[in-house]
């Protein structure tokens, strides 16, 4: 069956159900949830804490190509950028709204898979679908925005980090962009390190849970990796009017990907982008702190500088300057893949 | 110059400085503001009241032609729908987010333009825009988040409706279809009856004052109309579970649209949409203190039935049923234009 079968109302009514069914709105959040998708807004009881909103798109053959993604892993993907945005202010992800644009022709069974997977990842951290919107278009896009809160003493911004912080990252990094390389190209690899790099790029996990231990543990400044390592740690020295120094070999590339793209891996792991790992910069003794508190590997990679503010200076293991890596996918001048 | 030349990142910044540059942010709003664009989320200080989110897609060929509506009215245009949806809940808009997706070679003047005609709908209502995101696409998608909050004892709802309200409209119908198609096939009329009709498409007014007024006086039942005023009055006859009648002699066609479209205007006004024009139930009580509060014309069409719930009856001016009009545009079944 197509959607154009069912119509715009039809598929509205189906995909309401889907969220309606999921425990989702059994949540807390949904406790304070007054109307979700069927009127002309959501309503809800809001609160006194910060209240955090991002809005993201995936865009057919720009940001994704169907072939190399099932629609249920892809419903997971689009929902990762959104929540991840809200780990790195160091958030509670709490309702999401979903756009999405479709052509006419697209089966029911591919939207209700799409649906099924963000509801999947969504009910990992308690978010409530609680609206959105259908439309007709050429090609699939999906949009979608998350609201959040933070009940802490302070926020994780872009614009915080200090000179002599030193530089972490939480897990290892370059496998989305590698397993977008492999499921793109047809690598062969062998099958342990394809299922990890496939659901790197597939279903990356948003650090929600560290992002708010960061703020627990007194980390002020911090970014998601979405653009790429070097570009992210940019905008924090941008925003923050400092430098850093990353010394590259410190740098946690996943072992798949060193395994794999040997000659390309510490440029998969510095620009590659959307591995969704946070990035964030404290004192050596906030550093130790959260180390203890997550469960998840943290690295020191690098520190801030008081000079060269808004440049990232890369050394090597003699602490010779490398030449920078392109830094970071921007959209409107490159192309996804 | 064009999108592509200044990239993702140098569109931000220019996008930025417009929405900040505007006293939008100086607002109410904007004094609860702790980060805008420019983080990985944009951070407000929340409140107690209810809390309203809505999103809505503007896409190119769907749902505009650049052919038939200069930028700085598509962003305009674009917003009203968020703020209507808003106002159909009774509350006020306070934050938007904006989710661009343009072609490389889009001039950057253009995208400026839009994002003019945006911020000028948006300072009438005192909303800030607080965040977004930029794309790359074949074709030009604006996706809009609008928050809002409704400080009183209730909101409007789709489900209130009860038998025995009368039901009103604000405003005149039929001229945002009107204006649609006039332009569309190059029709000309004469130049007063042809600006009304440009404008009605091109920058529809969105009831953001009147909602707030319904909500006062006593209103408990409202949607915008933009699918359509029958389909429109649908929606809150399946989720009231009522039936309406509605005597056609009575509905507001706007004059204009009377005057060159003889044939057609009472089809335009029933199932055109995109009035946005407030569509809502009340006891006689009730609507003759609304008409005295509210400074547009409110009019009422009919009333509220117990029986035939979920469906709309038509009566001419003898009180005989007329065939039920096309019902609305369902997005994924008809074409735009």
């Amino acid at each position: 069956m197509k959607v154009s079968d069912i119509g715009e109302f039809g598929l509205i009514d189906l995909l309401d159900k889907m969220a309606s069914k999921a425990e989702v709105r059994a949540t807390t959040a949904g406790e304070e949830l007054i109307i979700g998708i069927g009127d002309d807004t959501a309503a809800w009881r809001g609160d006194t804490s910060v209240q955090l909103a991002t809005v993201d798109s995936l865009i057919q053959d720009v940001h994704f190509t169907l072939d190399i993604i099932p629609w249920e892993e892809l419903g997971w993907r689009a929902i990762t950028a959104n929540l991840s945005d809200i780990a790195a202010m160091g958030g509670r992800p709490r309702y999401a709204l979903v756009s999405l644009a479709l052509p006419g022709d697209t089966e029911v069974a591919d939207v209700t898979a799409l649906y099924k997977g963000m509801i999947e990842l969504a009910r990992q951290f308690e978010v409530a679908i609680i609206g959105g919107d259908t439309s007709r278009a050429p090609l699939v896009i999906i949009n979608i925005t998350v609201l959040g809160n933070n009940e802490s003493s302070h926020i994780l911004t872009r614009s915080a980090a200090r000179p002599r912080e030193k530089v972490a990252v939480t897990g290892h990094l370059g496998a989305s962009a590698a397993g977008l390389e492999m499921l793109t190209k047809g690598l062969q690899f062998n099958p342990g390190a394809m299922t990890v790099l496939t659901r790197a790029f597939r279903q990356p996990w948003p650090r929600v849970v560290e992002g708010q231990i960061l703020v627990e543990q007194g980390v002020r400044a911090a970014i998601d990796i979405s653009d790429g390592l070097v570009a992210d740690l940019k905008h924090i020295c941008q925003a923050s009017r400092v430098g850093a120094r990353i010394e590259i070999d410190r740098v946690p590339v996943r072992s798949e990907v060193a395994a794999n793209f040997p000659d390309r891996a510490m440029e998969l792991a510095l620009s590659g982008g959307e591995d969704y790992e946070l990035l964030f910069t404290a004192s050596t003794e906030v550093m130790e702190r959260v180390k203890e508190a997550v469960s998840c590997p943290v690295t020191v990679i690098g520190d801030i500088t008081a000079e060269n503010a808004g440049e990232i200076v890369l050394l090597d293991r003699n602490g010779n300057t490398v030449d920078q890596v392109s830094a970071g996918w921007d959209h409107f001048s490159r192309r996804a893949s």
